[in-house]
């Protein structure tokens, strides 16, 4: 028997149809976002102002209707033996609708209203709403803002909706319901309404099973009291639930089997750790690319410094869901590879017939740790785990005149490697134990030495993720489950989830010199990201001047 | 009336024939030493070992040879019309010598024996001989020790001939001189043994007009303790004094005539005050080039932080010369245009018809003070003034994902200029005061951005010297003086000295931003150079570990 699973990202959308005994992938299929990101102009051509970032919801209806019989088509499997499908989506992303579902977008007279469409996770005009959920937050003592780090972002469901009611009442006046696009996707595949507890738990301060109170809505805005009640509901499907079956529309546009289980969604990061087989507590789960997401589970409930957020079933029914995050690791090598490398690495990079990552990777690997002499820190986009602190900037420390390329490559590799032993750190010294890692996305598949120095600085064996496509994989398993193949995600997880076979080992002689290293970046961490020298802080205020006085 | 200056160079000898009415530059004659460095292997072919570097005393007297009776056909002057000849030179580059001024190296017995050669100043395999002479004088408490900023450097002359009383007592028993290159030509050029203040000051420890005890040398070495009266004397020669008179042999090889001034030698770097008239105290002269050497004169001896030295009459005669140092400026920017600019700007500087240098300047210079939120420290070759601490590193700050390279560029130039603001402001803490700054050597001739950051950094104004050879030009005009053309060096120096017309003032707004980033650079100078985190020595330990394990 086999389930579909649908990774819904940032400009496109993925089915795979998977093999519900071991997992085995037999077809894929992506649709490319029609609308894609809309950050400059709406289809209308109305102007976008700068920071927005938004979606069609059409978009996502014809990733359906495109993937899901592409991926039959390939297979050549019947859909009557395809017992259940699921989605996983990026987060938070929002979008207003009426009570019956219907994008507000979709109204004659709202089509050209940028608020009225979906609020893709990267749309950061909301900042001054997050400014005052944090504010406001830490004057009421809010038990529930140590969760998230002690900062909620702008990136957030509340953040965003608070938004439209500043900016346009007359808007948020007109909405039945505030949805995740996640939980707007399984709305129209089933025709219920659901809100899984993932995307509720950590993008929308849902902790133990409810919100924030009327009274702190209310502070933020007193036509804000009622926020919950009016917009958004208060009961929440837990994941590898069952949200409803296919709706007879649904199956004719996707030519599936009306009737048929489709599971809570899921976000994109979350939903990675069943693919890697990664249900059990102490297993860290690490899904890079230009950033990296940290996903753990744990039986217990502790505060974390700086994480982005613990929720009791966010990742796994049953086990306290951990997320932390780094903002720049990929990133990083490719400023780095973009900006900082000179013609000679280029020419040898293509006389060795490898791009340049894979060459500047080739030479450091032949160094010994601690060779370089240097030690950076990756800020070059702020840290979020464990400072969240957009205002951090970028450090490197050592260079002299006989420095050279593959030296720089390895010390950033090495710096991002230990962020994440930090972020371990801080887990540890909260008894929350991280005994293993697993690696998924793009990054750490094309390189290995970016692999064995994570293991390395963290004194931990390192796995990667089997699948290339983890996600679409984790959402066909709790398809799995919501069609009662499986009891539940672990069993899922045992029989379909993927790891290779190549586990990376920390070297002992590279862990004690690494040792050394890591103390001196933490010294350099705590020196710089916690209050002793801002210059980083000061230094971008300087800057800040520099351009209003340009442009006043 | 004419003179010649002569400047000794590493590799090569310039002869410069000046009209002493005006500083005329009348012909120039460049000749490269046929040795060149001798940094692998004598002319015989014996090996040298690792950080040796040595010279050949005949390229000096081909120098002479061929520049002099060229720079006389070049003008068409006649030999009857120069009145005196004077050199300047590397320092400290002693040789071993017999009595009559023979180079050992001359001795058939000794022409294999690398000891008997010239020791250039950037021979540095005197370490351990540099370590035992500071650890001792640190012991002793020798007053001298502070007036070379408390380390005395392995490039220096005592350093460098208790190389060869350690490790070859045998041929150090066979010396009977040991003496400075420069005034080793001068005793070829007249006869007569002479030692220059300058040199003797700043390079062999001598102050008030005399050497270390003889308790401080035989505290290095039993054999050491008469060092002075058995192989250098106690006597010295005043700057612009006249040395001696060109003897038949050396007019015959010259073309000039016999019996004309010869003047006292002098320290390249030193004598380019004259030449840009900076005979008064409160001129601030920085000899720009790979480093930095700054010369200043005042009134009072005082201890200042980290200055390289301070000797009586070491730059003008009656003044208190001091000297201090950037270790590495153009080293740094030469560093980062060859090894991190992307191919994007090199084919835009060609297509811009410029050099990368020149592109980035173009393009750092459109940037408003503080605009690219970077800070760097200028240690990417160690720290000479003022914290003569060679294990110190480079260092930048502020880098996110949108940072570019002309703010690299920009970043680095500064870092420069902060350097030489904390050497002003160690000056100007010991009431000697830096009133305005003159810039010489390639690197401000070509660079307008420099010219200006330092200007604003410093809030001091910023002239250019006037000449292309400040030190030959400054040489003539000591020559000038020896022949009694002047009564003095400030006489000589008024009409002789050269500057460009320009005055690079300060720009009070950009004074003002400078104000708290040099603030920000010197909390960060203070934090990594004077032991609040060591991290820099920890890392080259670490380094040097690596490297020995894999070479072991």
């Amino acid at each position: 028997m086999y389930t579909i699973g649908l990774d819904f990202g940032t400009l496109s959308g993925r089915a795979v149809l998977v093999d519900t005994r071991a997992g085995e992938e037999i077809a894929e299929s992506v649709f490319d976002y029609p609308h894609g990101v809309m950050d400059s102009q709406l289809p209308s051509g109305t102007k976008l102002p700068p920071d927005w970032a938004l979606q069609h919801p059409q978009d996502y209806i014809d990733v359906l209707s495109h993937t899901v019989p592409a991926v039959l088509r390939q297979s050549g499997i019947a859909a009557a033996d395809v017992v259940g499908i699921a989605i996983d989506f990026t987060a938070s992303t929002p979008m207003p609708t009426t009570s019956d579902g219907t994008p507000l977008c979709y109204l004659p007279e709202l089509v050209d209203e940028p608020h009225a469409y979906i609020k893709l996770w990267k749309h950061h005009a909301a900042q001054r709403q997050a400014d005052l959920i944090n504010a406001t937050a830490r004057q009421m003592g809010e038990s529930w803002l140590p969760r998230y780090g002690g900062k909620i972002s702008s990136e957030w469901f509340f953040s965003k909706l608070l938004q439209i009611l500043q900016e346009r009442p007359d808007i948020y006046a007109k909405i039945d319901r505030f949805v995740e696009a996640a939980d707007w996707v399984i709305w129209q595949l089933t025709g219920t309404e659901t809100r899984n507890t993932c995307t509720a738990g950590y993008k929308a301060m849902v902790q133990e099973g409810d919100f924030p109170s009327r009274a702190y809505f209310k502070a933020l805005d007193p036509a804000f009291e009622q926020v919950v009640d009016e917009k958004v509901g208060r009961k929440f499907a837990e994941l590898g639930d069952k949200a409803g079956e296919l709706t007879p529309q649904l199956a004719a546009l996707t030519g599936l089997r009306a009737g048929i289980a489709v599971a809570v969604a899921n976000v994109d990061a979350h939903v990675t750790a069943p693919a890697v087989k990664a249900t059990d507590p102490g297993i860290m789960v690490m899904v890079m690319g230009t950033s990296c997401c940290h996903i753990l589970s744990g039986t217990q409930l502790q505060v974390v410094d700086g994480m982005c957020g613990v929720v009791k079933g966010g990742i796994i029914p049953g086990l306290y869901g951990y997320e932390a995050g780094q903002s720049a690791v990929g990133d990083i090598f490719g400023w780095y590879v973009d900006h900082a490398v000179p013609p000679a690495y280029h020419r040898a990079a293509a006389d060795a017939k490898l791009n340049l990552h894979s060459f500047l990777e080739r030479e450091a690997a032949q160094q010994a740790v601690g060779q370089h002499g240097l030690v950076a820190l990756d800020w070059w986009n702020g840290n979020r785990s464990t400072l969240v602190d957009v205002d951090l900037t970028g450090l490197m420390l050592g260079m002299n005149l006989a420095t050279r390329p593959p030296d720089i490559y390895r010390a950033l590799i090495e710096a991002t490697a230990y962020g994440t032993r930090e972020i371990i750190d801080a887990f540890d010294a909260q008894g929350i134990p991280v005994n293993q890692l697993v690696a998924a996305g793009g990054l750490p598949e094309k390189n290995a030495l970016l692999c064995q120095i994570f293991a390395d600085v963290t004194g931990r064996p390192l796995k990667l993720a089997g699948s290339a496509q983890a996600p679409a994989l984790g959402a066909a398993m709790h398809a799995a489950v919501a069609a009662g193949i499986y009891p539940d995600i672990h069993a899922a997880a045992e029989k379909m989830g993927k790891l290779k076979d190549q586990v990376v080992t920390p070297i002992a002689a590279n862990q004690r010199q690494y040792d050394k290293l890591f103390a001196e970046y933490k010294t350099l961490y705590d020196y710089f990201g916690r209050g002793a020298n801002d210059v980083m802080k000061r230094l971008k205020a300087l800057k800040h001047d520099a351009l209003s006085e340009r442009q006043g």
